[in-house]
């Protein structure tokens, strides 16, 4: 269990940054989904408009991220802008230079900077010194852009409104986790996390998600079948991250009750659709026929991480302007 | 001798693709070279049109290779468009995630992709789950992109027609060999292969391109006087491509009777001219002379693999929107 | 003492190019700095024009370099071209392949060309194959953009007309020192070199900088108080680049008593101001109160490298077309 997980970060420091979900408000959540869906509408209908013609984005990864840094790049191309991609290393991340010098440069060429990083107090910290916003693209605390684009996903299929809906959540309480938590506060969708209780959310992290979103309905079990009955989604995501490769067998162990499977699936409804964040290990997490069913939206789901970092920077570059 | 040469792959997937240069019809080809030579003019007038504004070109690399990684960034680059690029270990290529998964999702963030890979079926593949037009930029068993490349600069030289002349390709039935006799077939020229037998294009695969190109002569000899007596172009290759550096030593002993000098080239009418795909290995399969002589327009060649580029991805991109 | 600071380069061959500050008249200085001033206001304005719509700036890079690449690629994703990088070993520096064919093909797909080099012959070499203009982006001997971007913040401090100014440059008689000796002839303002006199530029080189330039007065001593009486800016560098770290200990022991704090600042004038090229040895070359206090104008500079790489591309892409 990671503390990190448990620390909600302050408010923006004028700039608008997206370090977690918590930088954001309700409203910003739905201008941000509302603004993803206008333009996957018009690029879907063949119109690539630069909107942010001459922008600049710089990603900065600590670790690979094909996702990450692919839906990033793709989505200031088509909105006519540039990326540029530094290895954590090349960018000099804990390195010979301070982080405060790295962030007041880099944030000083590009309009939006998208860090990759282990930790979450690394995204603080550049924050806290950058002239341009900053982006959470993965830490190991949290990923609110994937969370973004899980509610974006869910309301292509299940309509704007997602009040009352049940997403649950299949494996580790982890950082998708952490990050889906809180957004189903905000949206007021319920959250079901299945798993061993060895790797639920700390209770103090997830009481702070309650006690500050009036509508957050948050569970924890280890019982598949309260856990799916009025499931509309079960989503899972890898055992081991990258980074976790050393307890790999023992991940294996403690959660492979709980891989997602026909059997799993038998027990929700036949309605009820999956996701998975990507990548997938077939045959571990999730088994090809559950993967490549019918009930699958996960490339769809895939494909909207770009929708959603198209509409995020476009919010974030024009709201700094 | 690679059994993968004599493959013909199948016709494309709905998709426009260029996996071999059996997916394009011989009108196909024409259409590409004709868009490359209209580029072409118009860059070298001073004009950028935006053709590609917002298109996004993703190119995955197994092992690198500069004029294919720059002539195509610089070609979506100039055409407005943006390019990415990941080495092949980053975007998960063979490693933690199932091909299928990773041509699905990078597909959907692309308007094209490039592939440079050892494996030709690893295109087939890719292409397969792909939602965009997929390109061979490379593999082990055919250089579609190259062959392109060269009939361009051909055109340039002997005019758009060239039926009834003659190339000789000097040295290893290789991937650009295969590539050429089929281009050669598609537009009625004469290819004549010379080098050591060992290393000739396999029988069957010649057969097939002969059977399927009615215009197709492709003759393979080891006798330089024979081949070269009504050369209009010699063309090489290196000995050993990436990937061959441990028979190094056996190749060189085996092709030098064959290096391209100035008895080679005295061999051929004085109007003949030479090409070369690069890198040279200046003093092996070539020598300076050679390579800088009049004879030569090695990087006239080498400058066009923009432009072909160019007329390719505005060719897939728009005939597959 | 490297030999290399001594030579002057002859003058370009035909293309413009900037291989050392020597190629540039002094009109053509001021041309530059004078784009790079309208552009910077123009962007701070919020306009962000596609001067450069659809062209390619290739950089190619034989040792990591943050603030070089990244202010390049902003620069030119800013003006509406597309930014390539290559690590020089994936474009065949030096290895596979001759450095004139790598420059010939390279450039013929591109409008400019960045290297960033261990050996200035190498850039020179370089650009004598090109056939764009070719940007010395930082050489073991060089670093005319870092010098030309120092005179562009010391012009938005002192205004235009810098003639008279004293700039005092702490530390080692590097390239640095050897671009700002040009460039403070060329501008008519005095450097002073402060530091220990086994690393003073060679007598050769200053000799040769005030006779090509008759404003030039180029001064070298040990003693601070001297140095610094009248000065304007206090300037310093890491005192060991990338490649010397073997001669790291050494180096700090001759350079420490030139570390600037405040006691080497209080010698100064109080209105001096404080610039670094970065990245910053926070407690070795620099203390904390002097980067981060009220005279330091660091990151102004830092930020202005990409001001200035706009100038230098719109004239060196612009006079070349």
């Amino acid at each position: 269990m990671r503390a990190g997980v448990s620390v909600f970060t302050d408010g923006t420091n004028g700039m608008k940054h997206l370090r977690t979900l918590e930088d954001l408000s309700v409203d910003d959540v739905h201008a941000v989904l509302d603004l993803a869906h206008e333009l996957k509408t018009r690029t879907k209908a063949g119109t690539r408009e630069p909107r942010l013609a001459g922008r600049v984005l710089s990603q900065v990864f600590e670790k690979p991220s094909l996702r990450t840094r692919a839906s990033f790049e793709a989505a200031i191309g088509q909105l006519g802008g540039t990326p540029i991609f530094y290895p954590g290393k090349d960018a000099g991340l804990g390195g010979r230079e301070s982080l405060a010098d790295v962030a007041r440069v880099l944030s000083s060429y590009s309009d939006a900077v998208v860090l990759r990083t282990f930790s979450q107090q690394l995204v603080v910290d550049f924050a806290e010194h950058a002239s341009c916003p900053v982006v959470n693209g993965l830490s190991d605390d949290r990923h609110p852009c994937q969370a973004l684009t899980d509610v974006l996903t869910m309301q292509e299929v299940f309509g704007r409104d997602l009040t009352g809906k049940t997403l649950v959540y299949v494996g580790d309480g982890n950082n998708v986790a952490a990050s889906l938590a809180v957004v189903a506060g905000m949206l007021g969708f319920r959250l079901v996390l299945l798993g061993p209780s060895s790797h639920h959310l700390p209770g103090e992290f997830v009481s702070k998600v309650t006690s500050t979103y009036p509508n957050a309905v948050v569970e924890q079990t280890e019982d598949p079948a309260e856990a799916l009955a009025d499931a509309d989604v079960v989503y899972t995501d890898v055992w081991a991250s990258m980074g976790q490769e050393a307890e790999k067998a023992a991940r294996e162990k403690v959660f492979s009750p709980f891989q997602v499977n026909a059997d799993l699936m038998a027990k929700a409804p036949g309605t009820c659709r999956f996701m998975h964040d990507l990548p997938a290990r077939r045959g571990l997490e999730v088994t090809d026929d559950v993967m490549d069913g019918e009930q699958s939206i996960v490339f769809q789901q895939a494909e909207n991480r770009m929708h959603l970092a198209k509409g995020l920077l476009v919010w974030l570059i024009e709201s700094s302007v």
